[in-house]
């Protein structure tokens, strides 16, 4: 029968359409166990969708028939629920093992604990029970290495021995997790963010969220992470919850399936996975539903919001950082902001879209290198370079040699009276007294003009080593280095905004402002905000953005600061260039997506997008019934499209149905082994009645159980706008053009994409797949 | 020119599909200054789309003309957020207007304040400065009636009169509000919020979103809910949030020329009305979009969350509570929850389901009593006879006299130490030292005792009056009075379970459960459970409802019980009918209202659907090239179709596009008054080329201007349910069907939701609209 077998056919270079349809004759009989869909093609959504209308109309009607069949049809309705458990728990734990490990292995590049070497630096010193506010470095059973090997941790030797043993920890982890990634999951290396968004859109991509991938990702995100390297975990941590939003679904067959509903699952598994990098699952659902998502109905919206929860409970109870805190970076400010401070959140907002354009632009440059140059061809190599010249550079500034998050942590927080960080070491006016528990407002000490000039050494080299880092063949996020930037960039900003105010407190801005010896600004606020312009900047994200960090900080008191960079940096950014780094990379590989935010603004008509253009041969068409075996046996031979419209005649072009190249192929393929009398010279009708044929002609063979009565179609005048929304919309494959009733071509997704490139002015030739 | 003038159509009961379109060779001239739909059609969002994108390309390639150009569309590009700004300021405004207002009306019922009569109770007693905590009776300022006309309080006499006044005051409001919504805007009637889910579905109420509208519906908002009615004042906000949208639509012909661009503004605006309802911005744009948008593209969802944030900022600037709260129920619980409460949290989940389920059909059923019979007649008697027994009943319980929200505001409260409620009237036990802040786990006082019986009744009481109330024709929002409901049923299941976990502490599971000393149970958490459930069986709100509750409470600790609460209530209600109390009145009310929510699983085709049917005479259809014009306008005369498919013959009925019955109207009569030679008997035709005609024959008039080239067609096999989601996702007003090129019939929305409705085995005469 069509369809129950897998042919092995090539992947063709250039395809014209298939697979639409709702083949009305052919829905009694058992659908094909494997997908029907090759690698690197996309989905006809429609055709998903009737698919598993039938499957559910199927379900209900039998469920009356008997009380086992009604709980099947229960557990059926419930599956989806089951897989959002089953994700939110998988994707939550996953992200507890990834922080505990990560935690681990990035103190062990500095020293190890002596008590239980499996401990990281903070559990190590927290059972030790010695020490709980001091200094780092005075808990006993932790040892750096130099402590371990020389005994000492002051001097010139003990400082190198330290370096170098930095250095290699970071290569060992780096080149071992390239080697994981080379060996076992190519698919696991980057963010996985652009692919995640081109698979959600109906792209195939076999074995992107497999098992290995999901096994690999989560070793060598931990090893990445640890390396030092200036990536992040949380969109890896995305991929990853959509690996196990995938592995949940082969328990189902009405995810398994089906591609359309597989989607669904994906869409929330998304959800979870950035409620469980954050810890915010509101703002995960909204991430995935603004960033991620292409078909996203509200039914979804439900499940994904119970996922990104489920994460984020599972998190806390594992409770990785042992603070029973749910946010990555919790913070909590005392002062309030004041309007005129929204100038100099502005000016982050600026940066923010600056830096997102710099970072866009050569992050693709350097990524564009790789791929048409010698570079990419030595992945290990490039990896080991970066994770080199990264450990190298990081290490002699405190403020890169620690991990990312705690450095955004430290530049988020507000100083308070425990705080030993340099960056709080400001002058105690002993003529004030003031609560304890605030310090702005007064003159810095020598330790904050230190950490000045380290924090601006450490920007630069973030801003640098970020852009040679994202697209290394080993999972790298941008979220954390982005944020790092802005942090950093928004920390000098606050303090010079606060020691303005202190040392010139009589400016008629600040008198207004400040009422003296109340506090007045707020250093870790203009960090926040700044982290919040820069991720905006990169990844063009706004309400999910905006509701991530309302979620970290609790409250809507900053909303309107974080609203105002956001938006900055949004509007900056967008004049140099619309595209999002996601975007970017989608356009980079040539993946069909067609963006739902872009808007098709240009004039053309159907009539200059489809094939045949004028001096191309005719369509390869079918007609109903005065074709041969033999002939379609030829036309499938001599082309590699996906499918043929069929048409009542050459000569009147009326255009009746469309079969796909598939099941023609086994169609005639069964008829000949299995159906006496068919032969070459035999007739195919896709008719309800046979030809009127002469006696003595062979038996003819029927096929209309296979075509597909309800093609698509459009005319030739309609604008190309309303053709860009209905793909997009109903999310086909492809669209014949008639006019008056007369088929004259085809339009795929192929030929829409390469036409909006061509309308952008860039190479058509990028959009590889179709 | 066609399009130009407004002409006086006479509404027609049956139509066939009118005005869909891209008019590509009608763009260059301007578009009529009207909007060009009827009242009471729907909009082709299709077409307005393609306006728009005319619209803009024009201003696009006009600003390199010139400065003032570049200015002109800089303003343009901006004018979305101007307005979202100042549907805002407008909104919150409002808000606080009416908060103020009620506040005062609410309580000129029960007193006056003597030093200035315009101030209410709280405000009255906050100014006088002699008591702050103490008893709400014992402000000297403030005096009620029987105070003020008696000199006492105390006797039958002063209560009589209290009653008497409270009763009179009530009938005041309301019938002042009822005679200002009869007299001056119909419209104004009701929460308003199933009309805006027809209207952003593409309906057009002309004068529902008019400034008549907006005045009256914020005035009589104000008396009725002072009146004391069971009514809240949540959906009412909305419909007046989409008043002022719609307000500012005008001032920009970007959005006041473009229905479609319109709507976009009016979602935005419903998130604002919710968002100052509650003073929950966030939860405001997850409504606007899981609840009343239909067509939400992501540009909206940003500008959403800023009109949301404005107009929640504007209420708090001006802080009408003057607690400088933004959420409308702020709480803060001190105590966890603990696994098994879920059971009683899940219990009044199915008691909100099922309030849910009564809620609806009761109301229906009333509502549709209503509209057949001769009580539709009289609204102003319903609505004195509903005050009156309110009035009355309310009046001796405690808990029904005062304003609902302060009702649920109580209810929804943990008791502290300064809390004077009854409902706190614990008996302190002498043995324990306990913290002072928190008193559960103690013997219930006769207080509490009291307060049950009354809470008990005051139950009854609102699940009765709320379903006759809910519908009549003054503003009015049921989000407060469920509530309410499902508070006073979570307040007193939590007393008795709190009063279980003490007398029988001994119990295996509070054993488990209460450690001996600590705190157990949270009465006033069931209050917000009940209350989340309430809600969310009525509405079947699902993540709006939760984040909605989790911004009251401001925190992520109680998020899994309200989520165990509403998905109990949505499922429960669900099993006894998938519509929500929205949906219900919409189908009440015929409105052409296709719900993206709802999946279409029949096997029909569109075949099955099409007009004309079987037995019916043939479509109405024109020949490109062989009317004349006296048969056009006999077409005209004799149907009252919307617009007419063009053919190439009527033999061949191979289609080539479709007329508007408005434009072919409107070009004939122009060109019998300007165009000379233009007779009855001269022919139309709309392809380029005029036909070959005999020599003597009269000028030929063609139309080709006014054709639209590019009609939306289905094949006869169809499914159905592709044809849905085309209506639905595309927002077509018909579509053709054809099959093999030959024209066969039309389908209209219409005939979609008559065949949806029949498929449902309801009444497809209940769609009365196109």
């Amino acid at each position: 029968m069509a369809g129950e077998v897998e042919t092995n056919m090539t992947p063709t270079e250039e395809m014209n359409g298939s697979g639409s349809g709702h083949l009305m004759d052919f829905l009694d009989e058992p659908f094909p166990d494997v997908a029907t869909y090759e690698d690197f093609h996309t989905i006809d959504w429609l055709r998903e969708k009737s698919r598993d209308t039938d499957r559910h109309r199927k379900i209900t009607s039998k469920s009356k028939e008997s009380v086992w069949e009604f709980v099947k049809s229960l557990l059926d309705a419930w599956s989806g629920w089951v897989v959002m458990l089953l994700i939110g728990l998988l994707s939550g734990t996953l992200a507890a093992v990834i922080d505990l490990a990560v935690d681990w292995m990035t103190d062990l590049k500095e020293g190890v604990c002596l008590s239980a070497f499996w401990y990281s630096h903070e559990q190590c010193c927290w059972t030790s029970n010695e020490t709980t506010f001091d200094d780092r470095d005075k808990c006993p059973q932790w040892q750096r290495w130099s402590e371990l090997m020389m005994g000492h941790t002051q001097g010139a030797g003990a400082y190198l021995l330290n370096y170098s043993l930095y250095i290699i920890w970071a290569l060992f982890f780096s080149s071992l997790a390239v080697s994981l990634v080379r060996v076992f999951a190519p698919y696991a290396c980057g963010s996985g963010i652009p692919e995640i968004k081109t698979i959600l859109s109906g792209f195939i991509i076999r074995g992107y969220l497999g098992k290995w991938t999901l096994l690999i990702k989560t070793v060598t995100l931990v090893l990445a992470v640890s390396s030092g390297l200036s990536l992040g975990k949380e969109g890896p941590l995305v991929h990853v919850a959509c690996c196990c939003g995938n592995l949940f679904c082969s328990l189902f067959s009405k995810y398994s399936k089906n591609e359309g509903k597989r989607r669904e699952v994906l869409s929330a598994a998304a959800a979870a996975g950035v409620s469980v990098a954050f810890g915010a699952p509101i703002g995960g659902v909204l991430f995935s539903l603004e960033e991620v998502s292409y078909y996203f109905p509200l039914k979804t919206l439900w499940r994904s919001f119970f996922a990104a929860l489920v994460a984020a409970f599972t998190l806390r109870s594992i409770n990785p950082f042992g603070n029973s805190r749910l946010v990555l970076f919790y913070v909590e400010y005392h002062t309030p902001w004041y309007m005129a401070e929204l100038v100099p959140f502005i000016l982050l907002g600026v940066f923010g879209g600056l830096w997102g354009t710099l970072f866009i632009r050569g992050n693709i440059a350097w990524c564009r290198r790789r791929k048409t140059t010698q570079l990419g061809k030595y992945p290990a190599l490039e990896v080991m370079a970066v994770t080199g010249i990264t450990a190298i550079l990081a290490f002699p500034n405190p403020y890169t040699r620690r991990s990312t998050s705690e450095l955004i942590s430290e530049l988020f927080n507000d100083c308070g009276a425990l705080e030993s960080s340099q960056l709080c070491d400001y002058v105690n006016d002993p003529n004030m007294t003031r609560p304890a528990d605030d310090i702005p407002d007064r003159p810095a000490g020598p330790g904050v003009y230190t950490a000045l000039w380290q924090l601006a050494l450490a920007l630069i080299f973030k801003i640098i080593i970020t852009i040679f880092t994202f697209g290394i063949k080993i999972p790298s996020g941008l979220f954390i280095p982005s944020m790092a930037v802005g942090a950093i960039a928004g920390r000098i900003v606050g303090i010079a905004v606060e020691q303005m105010s202190y040392h010139h407190h009589d400016w008629i801005i600040f008198k207004n402002w400040c009422r003296p010896g109340a506090d007045c600004v707020t250093p870790g606020l203009y960090a926040m905000v700044g982290a919040a312009a820069c991720l905006g900047g990169v990844t063009r994200m706004t309400v999910s953005l905006v509701v991530i960090m309302f979620e970290l900080t609790g409250g809507l008191e900053y909303i309107v600061p974080l609203m105002a960079a956001a938006v900055t940096s949004k509007w900056v950014a967008d004049a140099f260039g619309k595209e999002g780094i996601y975007e970017a990379h989608i356009q980079l590989n040539g993946y069909p997506f067609l963006d739902v935010k872009d808007e098709f603004t240009h004039r053309t008509l159907a009539t200059d997008v489809m094939r045949p253009r004028c001096g191309e041969p005719p369509l390869a068409v079918l007609t109903q019934d005065s074709t041969t075996v033999e002939d379609v046996e030829a036309l499938i031979k001599d082309t590699d499209y996906n499918g043929f419209p069929v048409v009542v005649s050459r000569e009147s072009e009326r255009l009746i149905g469309f079969v796909q190249r598939r099941d023609l192929t086994l169609a005639i393929k069964n008829a000949r082994q299995k159906q006496d009398g068919v032969v070459s010279i035999s007739m195919v009708h896709f008719t309800e009645e046979p030809p009127q044929l002469p006696a003595d002609s062979p038996q003819p063979l029927k096929l209309r159980r296979i075509l597909n009565l309800s093609p698509f179609t459009v005319t030739d005048h309609t604008p190309m706008e309303t053709v860009v929304d209905i793909f997009r919309k109903l999310g086909l494959r492809q669209c014949l053009v008639t006019r008056s009733g007369r088929l004259l071509g085809i339009i795929t997704k192929k030929d829409v994409l390469r036409h909006m490139a061509q309308m952008m002015n860039q190479d058509p030739e990028s959009i590889m797949f179709n």
